[in-house]
């Protein structure tokens, strides 16, 4: 592996609760290097995943938060100017193809197309990236494999992958895991006991209900953490929620209103 | 601390009144450098609050005033041209989460979405910030935490926060304070008398009314200290409050006459 | 004060004709550094009031005209490219608040919110500006006042200023004067007669008439002083007043006959 | 005067043939040096008549055809990359500010509005040109004169001038002249017998009533001397008119029918 | 002429069929050097006649090929980077203007304003060409005319040539020619009989009955070229002409169908 | 051959199935190097057959991902700055052209018109392309020749090729192939038993018949062989066809479930 890559390997494993065979499909497409997307609702463990198996395989993970600003240059690369003149600098997908490692593009629907049209020639039986301003065909390292990710419940169809794109891509599905599963990670993660975890996931359940009924989304695993780590340095649980659970998710007030009782209801 | 973020420490304790256990709730935030977005109504002293936790936690703030054409290399750095031909400066976010210290993004949902998606992964257990340009993954500082702020009734959903940007953040709620405690406030920070501060909060209790009703906002508390120091000054109270208070506010002239009502109601 | 500003100090006093205690106002509120919004309709004297104050206070005056395309760096400053690479430029803005000075801010809602967000750290208690490019905390220079004008009657709601900017000025109003005060503007301005200025003052008081009912604006002071200026060096009045008065404001012929009959009026 | 502006000297007297008093009331706008704007039809003579009035005063003429994408740029000048490092270049209304002459905006409608902002500070007392990139003042030579044209039944109303920037001009308005006048205009440019040229004009005459009718536009009094050129050259008249009067007009086949019906009723 | 130029010179005789007096025509007009606008449906032949042309007046002949990211430096020239520091090297206008040639805009409607704004001074009297960028005025060679060319049953009315655009110009019709001469154009370029040829436009003339029916054009001269020298070479002829006329021709079943119709009609 | 062209020479034959006389046809084509334009849905072999294509003729094969963003200068080259001043390089489409190869634009309606109307003259008899900005005419090499190909199922008419275009090639439509043929394919490229291959093929027939009933598009054979393959390396076949084909193709529950039962009927 490439020096340059090393600052990209995961050296700790993260901590990642399994809740179905996810692991031994994400290792079969991995050995066809079949280019992989995942699909689920914020928060509930996508990236958590990924990163959970660059450090199984052992294999840098370059990650990029995609955006509508986000061009096909800051993917491959570009000339910069130095005291020679320009000099092509490799961008961070360039890198990963160059020199084998997990490419994940994250949020991907939030790419502009032509950052996702750029991987085309990386996704089938050719796996090349032409670098069409240098002139140069970059063949990819056997180890390279591309991941995006993205939320199917949230994208505008506007924002919605091409087929020519898709149908280049194997996918997963996420979701939150069931009650028994998120309190035990919540627990784990927030270093609480797992009734007051299970409270949390009470709360969460209810407002997931709420989805597409004045909420965009329900509160996710990653919030259930944050409050049960500040219930653990002895904030007051209601308050807790209140600052990591109920205020970010929504700014209507009657949402607001419905979200704090469920709090109370579980911890009044 | 690097020396460059020497000039970011707030050196003198800005005035701040507490009007709940908000102090308290920000310190527990910080301990876990829970990224944290601050709610509120212009003018009501989100900003002023902030100064003062930097000042009490003693770590240097970087302020930022968010807007439409920032783009995420405002934030993150650029190459510039030297001499010696190109070279990396980092930008005010980078500067914060590489030395440490309170990044606020002051009136965030006016900023383009890639300058929001660009903190995701310093927002969560990663808290790493990928210059991607540079090929360099920065390691947030321990001192290192992201703060927020914005106006729910005020802009439009067009600009809201995306839901997997709000679900990294914890949040605090902010509004004008109550009328003794405003008054207070306005007499201390404009050195007048209470009486007159609490006729100025009067005038301004009532504009609230109006919000929604045919003004955007109420008058702010900063406009009454604005008001206060011009009569503090000898000017005619009622003039002083047309300068500062109505004419700012509306060019509406139905609305122009109510709010100039309201200020010779309470000094006519 | 700096060398680079003697250029905008103003020299000879500029005529200003007081129409209430404005000059009062401006002082208390320049005493404060209050920013200040002045309000009122095309070609009424606001730029003239403010070059006024500017030379009876003896700051220097920076006008920069607001318009669409004014971007952020153009208020303050930008890297340029130098035989020593690339060397940091103050704007215009930059420049008052280093070296202290009036920054008068020209049809403000022409510009992009962008440009007007920038000015908010320098408008309260804080009265610093930060350079984000280039890193660094430009605090204002003790005589540092910030200006901006606008025609309330004219810009669309979708150009309006934002609360948060509008809540951090005074505000003057300004409107053409009495028709005494007016014909004596004119009279001295132009070097004609008060007869002749009395009857430029009618016609245009009859067209303030028509604003909105299918005029944008009335006839303004300033195209009285064209037309009499004319006048006095010998050109035919109704010729005059057409060259200078009614062709220029509007291009419907029904418009167009209305005004002429005006001045047919007053000069036939 | 500067010998940079010695290539816009207009050394041979253009032909223009006067309609009424223009050339006297020019003058005296040019005596007050007050701005003016040109308003008529294409084609009827309006950059002929700058041009004969800039040979006439002996004034260097700097003409700008505008456009929507040109910058304020393009018409004050920038910094280019030189051998000794970046250098300020004067745009065209630049050399005309710093040099004197009189500076043609034609078409200046098309413009965007920051083009037509920028020469707000040059329409008033002040005559000043703010270079703001370069941290200049430029006062007005003496001689220098703005003119620009536009034509009002042309143009969208969403391109149409501010009232802020028509209220700082006088303004002339321009037609096609009556048909005697034109005929011996077209006799004189394009070296026809008086007979022919009338017929010209009648077939002219007929379509401009259809303005409005379904054509932007009747044929101008340039299209008229493009045909008798031909004609004077031995090309037959009613292919001739085809070619320069008719084709280039209008693509609809109703009006083109209708048009060459006019030219065979005056030359079959 | 300019070495520069040689290259655009056109050396052997391209083959070009007249179908009217169009070849004295356009001698008279570049006699006067006048403008022209080849109007025509695509592929008639527009493009070959000024080719024609070109080499029977043993000009250079420099095409243009417009479209909508086309700019006014492209058409003109612009400054580039040098050893030397910036350098300015003129666009193709530009050396057809300085040097002699016939200028060809092909499809001139796809352009943008400011391309077609900046030949104006061109196409006057003046025959100049403003570097309003290098501060010089070109005039015209004498050799320098300007030809256009634009479809008008095709473009949309949003890009419309402007009135003031198209009275600067003389302007021809070209259409497909007629079946006799069209065969004879058919049977020269692709090697065939003129039996063959014959049945190849009847193919044709049906399809061009079907314009505003269903297709956007019919099948051009081009297409038959194409078609017959498959044909020549030995494909099928109803492959031949599926390839070449039918299949690039439209996308919907039902034309397809029509046109595959009307092939099997004269080749079944 | 250039020495740079040969990294793009495909040393090793692609597997290819004809199912009808394309080869002949494409070859017949490439003799007169008419351009063409391939048409099918996505996934159905359009690439593979030119790579095909390409290594029969022994030629190489420029491919460039066509997108929204792609700029001329991208296709034909641009200036690059070097330690010696600006130097040119060629971009992929005038390195085909100047040394001779196959260019093959894929999915070319993605890509913005000026990248299409670029190739205007070098598709016709000229067989030219103009480096305006470098002043140069290239005339193609004679083994150039141009592909582009495109989804027309799928496009908005938006982004329909001009008419001015498409005139300009010669087409191919290809499809999915026939049951029989498919499944011969999937067993060979995923190293399969005909009888599995046939039974994906059948539930990809099936999700055909509801391409635009809910799916943009059926399943693809380039998703038959990931699931084969994943199949052929162990994975449960309802795990591999719901990750390869049902999963990527929607997002809609709906239409998952549709597709789904699709698969257990064949593999249940």
């Amino acid at each position: 592996m490439s020096d340059h890559l090393q600052q990209y390997l995961i050296r700790n494993a993260p901590y990642y609760r399994p809740t179905s065979n996810e692991i031994a499909l994400y290792e079969a497409a991995y050995a066809l290097r079949l280019p992989l997307i995942l699909k689920g609702p914020t928060g509930c463990g996508k990236t958590r995943f990924v990163e959970y198996m660059a450090w199984k395989l052992r294999k840098p993970l370059i990650t990029l938060a995609c955006n509508e600003d986000m061009t096909a240059s800051d993917l491959v690369g570009r000339y910069l100017l130095d005291a020679e003149g320009t000099v092509w600098h490799d961008g961070p997908l360039t890198s990963a193809v160059r020199h084998g490692g997990i490419c994940y593009l994250d949020e991907v629907v939030e790419a502009r197309q032509d950052t996702t049209v750029v991987i085309h020639p990386l996704t089938d039986a050719r796996r090349i990236l032409p670098l069409d301003k240098k002139g140069e065909l970059v063949h990819a390292h056997p180890d390279f494999q591309l991941v995006m990710s993205y939320n199917p419940g949230y994208q505008s169809s506007a924002k919605d992958l091409k087929q020519s794109t898709r149908q280049r891509f194997g996918a997963m599905e996420f979701d939150y895991p069931d009650a028994e599963v998120e309190s035990e990670i919540v627990a784990h993660e927030a270093g609480i006991s797992r009734a007051i975890a299970a409270r949390l996931v009470g709360v969460a359940k209810r407002s997931r209900v709420l989805k597409g009924r004045g909420l965009d989304e329900g509160i996710s695993t990653r919030m259930l953490i944050h409050a049960g780590s500040l219930i653990r340095d002895g904030v007051n649980p209601v308050e807790a929620c209140r600052m990591t659970m109920t205020l970010p998710l929504t700014d209507a007030a009657d949402m607001l209103n419905a979200l704090q009782g469920f709090v109370e209801a579980h911890f009044g």
